[in-house]
């Protein structure tokens, strides 16, 4: 361990995504061979008091109420975004000229073209920097992908992606920064997951044709009166991939009863495979060169044939929870950082699915076909 | 059973749909206490001694290889068309304008056209007539009419309704009648079931944006060659309904390793509903009002507090086949000839389907948002 | 049809069990190509007049108030018991003695000795018997048992069979017929049907170490009062099996939120096998043969590959209901009949299972293993 | 953080289970507020260089060969044995007797009188201990538990508790310190866990009656011939409680195709329970209380409402993974050794458990009931 070089992590936020990352790089450290030594250096939030408690609580060194501070201290390598939607860019962009590493969360900016401008910084200060589409990291993910790229179910036909919640499904849920016109609804914040697995699986999206709801019209503004809501609550898309299959995709976060629906159905001319997040550690294959009479879905148990799960547990079918996935997703980041990987999910591919959330907008509102490619 | 009218069938086909009409009427006679004494008097085939074949095989009392002597026969009170789609306007006006009621397999027509012809010729001669939507019947599929009905799960927002096999899959099926560019392709096939329970549960279907996709471009045309296809392998659509919610809807032939995929998911504002064809014996119910700590979706099993699952079996969980749903299809047919409850899926209702086919097919082809209303 | 040698059945009852004698004959006679023309010809209930009623409804030609004059009945040909357990001994033997063929529910008898007086009698009188274990009709079951027996799953190590219902879990339903200390009881009731599954699947059970509980001390008596109950509300076996294998057994009417669990669990040294009746139209595959990495339960659903599931439906994927498994019981027993194969449970299988029953309570009345072979 | 009493700890062991609890303490540490700070002080291995990588690897300070010099450092506070069972005795009882706090990985010792021996130099010592019984720290379980107390099921009937796994179902896996006739067997190894989940839902076991069962009789020993196996491949019991319920148990390691099925079934006169390891964040509960013809196990996913789920999520259906579930192990044993709880599973319920396990091979041995009150 004391051979290996340190890096110093800066995180700004610590509410889900802040304390999740805290989490995975606890994960990461004992799970993985990192290429680094960690340090946890600094955490932003708020108010300087609330950083220094949130500081201690998640074993950084210390806290900080000034994130510019935090993306220029010299002692820190790699800046964490997980601040609301609205800041992201600022924060990067900031963290990048200060020639930092960059992990934001998704949606990687409100708007497409302030994604593109964070990409394009990125490229220009040649920074590895990454997006947090975690269930992408999910090994069971990574071995859809890899069926479908070696063949084993022929050549792919159709694609059904879905990610539905329910946590906006009570009409009395106040209006917040998720329902705010620029960059809020709901394919800028589930869709986008959706969009990622999509493209994650399938390659490119070449065109859609798309839909968006409101279907609960005002929501509580906090001051005892009703605020109008203009963002999507459920957005739906026909999707054409440049492979040659067509596909549909929904986002919805008043799926009353759904907690984590994120799932996909792929068919192609030799098989399919099925998946549901609510079952993570689980995919299901079907092939048609089974012998007749003998043909199903197969549901394979998530082990140690699917890395990196050995790296966590070297018996089949203990499970992961979500916080490995984080926790997959941080090694990943360190692999780029280190120049062993090349990082999938950057800056670029964060424009690129913000890109498509708009498309979808776009299409829905025009109501006809955009091209994607 | 001796002071009951007697109700004599004609049964024009014998294939998986003249079979299974046939079977139902086998169940339903003894499941059920039907208004009629029922003689299967006629079956009507391609040749007479098929037919003569078939109606020894399927319990009726004469075969004939002229369907039109079937229609004007004096000794049918009661017509069933299971013949090709092709076919079924020029039987079933005949059986009308001999004044038959008429039961006619879906898709009513090849063309919607030609399904309102029928339907106003129906409607002309007061006939009893019936659409075979057999996934209606199914008793899980009423609870859940009744469900939204009661305002259980509250205002519905959002639908999504899938019917997917995978008979057509292999690029080596030949081209067939399903591949006719009149009234083929699945959404004809297999989008109309899922378009007849969406409106079943949801009410009508006012506006959609379709698409439709031809996955296998050509086919074996039985003669050494290959012939190319037109209709669509995999078609879906933007839903709106009346009562305000949206929602989408897939059809697919080519869906690998699926059989018999008739799903829908339905959320309200207090709750939501779960259902697939592959387990047609539960329905799934989330509730919002069970205890915070408690809720989830629970695996409702058909019994006999499912009417008419009483009348097959009087304990729970014994489970109903694809048979009984038609027995229960013909038993509501008989109930409407003896004037004891309308029909609810008559000629009327199959025009409708056709209508939404051919509105599905209609905007994807022009690429926008088509009203139905 | 007209070629066909006529059979004339007899039914006694017209309880759950009659009802779906008379459903399982109106179902078979329009799937299957039976070896005689049926005809239901006289039908004896308690009384004359509910025994006219039934037949009227059921679709037999006349009703008798007396079971004798049915089994003596010179236009009977066989005779279905459906009566009360308590009459099934009398009942048959007259049968027997008239020289009927005997379908009789199970269980075949109250007692074991009993039981195998029938047994004897039959095989005296040179009868085609059948007893009712319509859960051994199911194709997937039939499906299982070609697995095993092919090797495709190795050599077989265990056996876990459940049979659990919830019918009387609850306390207040009144001491009945199931409660009689003389052939009551779960096991005799539903564990009866596990012990069969487990014999029809695994062959000869050696040994076993039972268990049986009551847990329900008493019950409403019907009149006012309440009555001790000593039968057995769940009941349990170690197993072992000629071929080698162990296993374990359970039975239970007090299994709250059970309807229906007939399931079992088999472990062989290359592959495993998963059912439960809750989803009668699947059966689970394991195969250690699959490739690391894509191995896993595969899911197979009934269709037309596994007989005589295509003589219902040529789809697969529609499934069969359970008065389909008694159609197919029927069909078999005509089989039989007709000389065409043997029935594989006829009263010598009833008896056998009958003697394991009360081997099970024996042992566990005596807390030491029993042998069976 | 700096207020907190210091913790250091020292592993002996970095196998299986060595990992996990560094990974514990790594998760532990940034999701609960534990009441110390805590250091990873010391790891000990089978040799120095061995235990210096692992513990750079896994975050201690510094590693040892030699496990004497661990248990007797004065820089540790709480030792962890996660060594081959076989040592468990000697290591505890060194660490006790040097006043420490020891986690013990279960079977707490090969013999019940080993065990009963370390729960009282436990005892004598004042010491706090555990045993690492991590499935009963899944907040499912805790649920499940929190039901049955409440009555919200009423009064329990019925349990079957299940543990399958199949990492000893290939004949050719050799023979290892599992197949130890002192303290081997798949009872002691995986029926340990299912007996300590059997006890934590349901209260004291006071009866029981097992059977054992060798399936494969020899294995190969490493030296290219075969060594004849006299531990249980397959152990199952009936059981008694205390709370007057009766019950079944099953372990098996050569279950195939089974990875983690650590399942149990729970029947009570109101309401019943379902849960299985392979779906470790869904309990399934049924109440008789729901109305007619809406009942049904409803699928309950782990969330905030289920504590401590909440410490590593915000949201629900995340989900937990297998090293999340023993990080919340760690947190109870941190909290304990602050005092602020009692440990529930320390060294005496470890001892408690392995006198069940040994009341099963023995009574199993003898065929006869064997008393466990």
């Amino acid at each position: 361990m004391t051979g290996k070089p340190l890096l110093r992590v800066g995180l700004i936020g610590s509410g889900f995504m802040g304390r999740a990352h805290a989490f995975a790089y606890g994960i990461a450290q004992k799970v993985f061979d990192l290429p680094f030594r960690v340090e946890l250096t600094v955490l932003a939030d708020a108010t300087a008091e609330a950083a220094t408690r949130a500081a201690q609580e998640l074993g950084f060194a210390r806290g900080t109420g000034d994130w510019r501070a935090l993306v220029t201290d010299p002692d820190v390598d790699v800046v964490h975004v997980t601040a609301p939607n609205a800041l992201h860019r600022e924060m990067a962009l900031a963290a990048l000229a200060a020639g930092k590493a960059v992990h934001c969360e998704k949606p990687l900016a409100p708007t497409a073209a302030e994604a593109r401008e964070m990409a394009q910084a990125a490229a220009r200060a040649g920074a590895v920097t990454q997006v947090g589409f975690n269930y992408l990291c999910n090994p069971m993910l990574r071995l859809a992908r890899e069926i479908i790229e070696s063949g084993e179910i022929g050549e792919i036909r159709s694609y059904r992606g879905i990610h539905a919640e329910d946590y906006m499904a009570d009409a009395a849920t106040p209006f917040s920064f998720r329902n705010d016109p620029v960059g809020g609804g709901v394919m800028a914040d589930l869709g986008s997951h959706a969009l990622a697995t999509a493209e994650f699986l399938m390659g490119p999206i070449t065109r859609l044709l798309g839909d968006a709801v409101t279907a609960i019209a005002e929501r509580p503004d906090g001051r005892g009166g009703m605020r109008p809501v203009q963002t999507d609550d459920i957005a739906r898309a026909h999707l054409r991939f440049a492979c040659g299959a067509s596909g549909s995709l929904e986002a919805s976060w008043i799926a009353t009863g759904r907690k984590m629906q994120h799932d996909f159905e792929i068919h192609g001319s030799k098989g399919a495979l099925l998946f549901t997040q609510e079952r993570l550690n689980e995919l299901h294959l079907y092939l048609t060169d089974d012998p007749a009479g003998r043909q199903g879905f197969r549901r394979i148990e998530a082990g140690p044939a699917h890395p990196p799960y050995g790296r966590f547990c070297v018996a089949p079918g203990h499970q992961l929870g979500f916080n490995d996935l984080k926790a997959i997703e941080i090694a990943g980041f360190l692999e780029a950082l280190a120049g062993r990987a090349p990082e999938p999910f950057g800056f670029a591919a964060g424009a690129r699915i913000q890109a498509l959330v708009e498309a979808v907008l776009q299409s829905a509102r025009e109501g006809r076909w955009v091209e994607t490619a």
